[in-house]
């Protein structure tokens, strides 16, 4: 009775579910305290250098509940296999029953994450968005870029790279897919000219500063998911009119708003969390002018909301 | 790459595994702290009432490691379903891939834990064990029996539970397997009987009290997992000569042991864990006049075990 998806047709699948309004939903759950979430499982190897993670939980009341299993091997790259991988596991909350597995290889994430950032920019995005800048040059920042498409009419685009290499390949991607891209080297050149900027790098130092970062922005921070990596100046975050967490209580040991607390620059009360915002609108932005601040570090209801998504649409 | 085996083909490799010295090089090991058992992930359910387990863990440098997902859901008889079901998923420790779904329905648990009772009375039962005793006529109470066929020559059994009915069955499939079953409804009459006894109920109060309970027997206590369950009188293990756990860990916050220390009953310092015993056999029985005592409550690195064998015996 277990069924068994393979990657390509979960990728099948994805092309039919409106993954934008599915995770609005979760954060919107979340918010709302229907979701319960226990603590990440965590493994750690050493050698060679591995981690495996296993996130779980559920909507109250709801049909299903979730696992999710996630490895990072540092040195896969010697073997030409891909870092990441993993799966989820849908089960029945009424029986226990194993219902699915969703061999994604670690894709689901990479999805879901994406498409929280679309989620942000849907909500705090100023009115007329001139340029979008995008902080990193890899999977993820493709994939942003991408899920930003569904919900933001602006195709002109400015990305940072470590390498001109890197932002090349980028760039040759993305006007393949209908945008108009303008590299850089220095990310103050993305503060400078884009108004939603989205940061998606493993930095553990600020990439963008506080200078640089002109009223009327929004920042999505996607990086930054432990308590060491860090792409923002605290300094903006409490300049900042509006801070959104995507969970108030991950946000208290990682990310961002982490960061910016610990350097007593943020108030703890100052965040809001996003499925609030989504709740009530005058929490966000009011003017044009505004500065803007989303600290994404990954929430396990994104996993729920898109392995239900694409169960729903297999089976 | 992944493999996904049912629960026939896992049966079938079963049948050509030794299970009982698996598990026991499990024991060794993690007794030896070769073994990584984090915290056990739990979540519960209200509507209806049911949990889901996920344990997981690996050996040090070995190949392997492993998640299993178990659950139990009470109103399943309801729709015609096993109460219990699960998974284990076995990962190369050396690249995170996930090598092979196991879909056992937690048939790999029964097993594991059957395995345990005989590893346990191949070190610790008197050397002539005259007739068996079993307290419970569930379906784990026919494993321990079969498993301890393995290690035990005795074929002479007495078997109690809450009903005629239920040991009659019990009788009857178990004299189909070469066995001699005699029943009763009074666990007393099983204490007076037997040098060999297994508890396998779910009970929360003592079915076996000290005042009937012979020197020179020895006891397995598999039922209480749980904070909460209890099948010996703690005074037995006050008096016993030796008391074993299978986790020493596990042990001071659920099953007998716990029992005993928080009645006061039991020093802190005096249950030897499983693998210390099977590896320094001068903590064992040393005389057939001795009581001896051991609390199984249940430890990953016996998933772990026997996922790994059936693993390998079925690729």
């Amino acid at each position: 009775m277990t069924k068994v998806y393979s990657l390509s047709q979960i990728s099948n699948a994805l092309e039919n579910i409106d993954v934008v309004t599915c995770i609005e939903e979760g954060f919107i759950a979340y918010s709302r305290n229907e979701v319960v979430v226990p603590p990440v499982g965590e493994m750690l190897f050493e050698d060679p250098r591995g981690e495996a993670h296993i996130k779980y939980g559920f909507i109250k009341n709801n049909d299903y509940f979730v696992v999710k299993i996630a490895s990072g091997f540092y040195e896969n790259f010697k073997f030409g296999l891909p870092t990441n991988s993993g799966l989820m596991l849908l089960f029945s909350q009424k029986t226990g029953e194993l219902l699915a597995i969703l061999l994604d290889e670690g894709q689901l994430t990479a999805v879901r994450t994406a498409a929280a950032g679309a989620v942000v920019a849907k909500y705090m995005a100023p009115t007329t968005v001139h340029r979008i800048g995008i902080i990193g040059a890899g999977d993820q920042a493709r994939r942003q870029l991408l899920m930003l498409g569904s919900v933001i009419a602006c195709r002109d685009v400015t990305v940072w790279g470590v390498s001109q290499e890197e932002v090349d390949l980028y760039k040759q991607d993305m006007e393949t897919l209908g945008y108009s891209v303008d590299t850089t080297l220095d990310p103050a050149v993305v503060a400078k000219t884009c108004n939603l900027i989205v940061t998606v790098t493993p930095a553990r130092h600020p990439l963008l500063h506080n200078d640089k970062v002109r009223p009327g922005t929004h920042i999505t921070a996607i990086g930054a998911d432990t308590p060491e990596k860090q792409e923002l100046d605290p300094k903006i975050l409490a300049r900042a009119d509006i801070v959104v967490a995507d969970s108030i209580e991950q946000c208290q040991s990682r990310g961002e708003i982490y960061q910016a607390t610990k350097a007593s620059l943020l108030e703890d009360t100052k965040p809001i969390e996003l499925g609030n915002l989504i709740l009530n609108q005058q929490f966000g932005r009011s003017s044009d002018d505004q500065l803007t601040i989303a600290d994404l570090t990954g929430v396990a209801v994104q996993d729920l909301q898109i392995s239900k998504a694409v169960y729903k649409a297999l089976s």
